[in-house]
């Protein structure tokens, strides 16, 4: 059974989402569950979740429901995976989701020793005005801090008297006392939205985050009669892959590691060296195609760079038939980079002015 | 090893209390190291601590010093060991600590499902009053509630990482989440007071509450040169026994049970079937004297209903000698518990329309 243990606190990689949707019985995602599906949820990025329909009946019958991320302040640069929860948060927004965002300063200040004080400047000098630059609406989202959202603690307390210890050890493969208290702050986080008013909720996350939604869903499910809360859904997108290869950029690895924001200069020099579905020699290439389901600039187009689906598929096409050499669409890719970095940052500084008009739950 | 846990959730009872002292590493606590000591003190029925020089140097050198306490609000009314515990607040306030008692409304609310409002309305009219009854000075106590007070959170959040599973096992025996969860809201508890001013804290407890106390010395020694925190005293009183001889009131033997408060006509009808320590004939008892050591009659009177020393060891003295025999004692007990039990009401009264001027911390 250990091996079918993914460790949200750990680094370890999914080799094989079709496995993880299998062994832990994910709905493979279909994106005509949901009504004009999102780019990432159109192109397969977006691969499995949980409880899905409740989200898209909601959808459908215009009834309340919500989006939830959370913000990790300990990091000082935000990466791709980020980049995708937003894209997730936006589409539900504009599906009718009452939005929330809290900030995990409790966690961060426990896990890697962040000051409260220096997360809360952090979170609101950087990585909230870097969620609202790549789409998430301030205005339609609620923010708050763990370390001020009492209501968080009230619901993490309770609920960690619902689950044993072999069952926590099931789920996370660990029974540390710092693992297991900042789980139920998890737990906490995900049913708040649910306190005022009970509804469906879908929480977009990286596949290692799933032992959280696992353990409020057997929770939800184990107190039904008396708290009636809904199972939160959830949806998981593929890791943005490393430069060389590897399955998830990691900053472990910053040669092979894009950051958000970072300068464009030195991402282009980094994709030139970035592995892709090229053949040995030219000629080969002309003769053969390439191969952009291996290629990392393809996948990068794919995740992030190109929105049009059309266009998407003239590259891949041209790949195909030989007529796109890496060298033209590295060139090409750079070019993307360049303006999705540039806009970003200029995005940043504009949204840093919104931060002081936010208005966060206590 | 299994042997030396001491469950503090559990209903265990301590059989042999020098074993206790040894096995746990406690200090004796010898009366004499604090001025003035109250009569539980005196009289042995305090009977060890941890690190009390710490607090004997700040109560000698007038140095800042704090003493705290909890309220557990699931249970409707409290008992003998809530006493001990309010005397030896109201000692340590006297010899100019600060006090703290919390409201242990999450720990109520998880582990014995009162809601949060039930436990605030249980403890503003009948716990606190009852404290107050029994002598605490609420003028120069703060009072909180675990479910108010976001800072015992934080404190709970990050000490969490700082133990293990094992040592977190070899302290309390289980890994349950639920239990895990509560003690570091306990530690939290604990370390509150030195949040804004680090000073030596006494905790007066139970022997059944120690491993809270181990759990947060331990913490506080780890992360010494981070967080400087003072490592908390505490001292330990004996169990009030039951009426039938058992090593603790419970009740679980109403017969054997005394509540605080309870009808005192019906106490004494339950005095009248405890243990004493009476021969088998009024002849034999006449001739070779009781033995007091072994009657519960006499712990009452040594624990909670004579207040002077010298009276205290008139009736030893009496009922060793044979002069004082049994039905003549329960008399005599009866007519102290229905003093103390009228006294103790009126004053409930009285300290209840104190509760609305009391100042929570927030």
């Amino acid at each position: 059974m250990a091996e079918k243990i993914i460790d949200p606190w750990g680094s370890e990689l999914v080799e094989d989402y079709e496995k993880i949707v299998k062994d832990f019985g994910l709905e493979i995602f279909d994106c005509k569950i949901f009504p004009h599906p999102n780019k990432i949820m159109r192109r397969g990025v977006v691969f499995a979740g949980r409880d899905l329909k409740q989200i898209a009946n909601a959808i459908k019958s215009k009834k309340k429901f919500y989006v939830l991320s959370g913000i990790m302040p300990s990091a000082d640069k935000i990466h791709f995976g980020n980049k995708m929860v937003v894209e997730n948060m936006r589409y539900f927004q504009e599906q009718g989701a009452e939005a929330y965002i809290l900030v995990a300063d409790l966690e961060s200040a426990a896990a890697r020793g962040v000051s409260l004080k220096e997360a809360k400047e952090r979170a609101l000098n950087f990585h909230i005005p870097a969620f609202i630059a790549l789409g998430l609406d301030p205005k339609k989202t609620k923010f708050y801090f763990q370390s001020e959202n009492i209501k968080v603690t009230h619901l993490a307390s309770e609920t960690s008297k619902k689950v044993t210890a072999s069952e926590f050890k099931a789920i996370y493969g660990s029974l540390e006392p710092g693992r297991i208290y900042s789980a139920f702050t998890q737990v906490g986080d995900i049913l708040y939205p649910q306190l005022k008013e009970r509804m469906p909720g879908i929480i977009p996350v990286g596949i290692d985050q799933d032992p959280h939604i696992r353990l409020t869903r057997d929770i939800v499910r184990r107190t039904k009669d008396k708290y009636k809360f809904f199972a939160p859904s959830s949806l998981y997108h593929k890791y943005t892959p490393s430069l060389d290869g590897g399955l998830k950029m990691s900053k472990s690895k910053p040669e092979s590691c894009i950051e958000l924001p970072e300068d464009p200069k030195q991402v282009c020099k980094k994709l030139l060296r970035a592995k892709t579905g090229g053949r040995d020699t030219v000629e080969e290439q002309k003769k053969l195609g390439g191969e952009p389901e291996k290629c990392i600039i393809f996948e990068l187009y794919k995740q992030h760079l190109v929105e049009d689906d059309k266009e998407l598929d003239k590259i891949y096409k041209n790949c195909k038939a030989g007529k796109l050499l890496c060298g033209e669409d590295k060139k090409n890719c750079c070019e993307l980079m360049t303006n999705f970095m540039d806009d970003l940052i200029k995005k940043i500084e504009q949204a840093k002015k919104e931060v002081k008009d936010l208005e966060f739950i206590r």
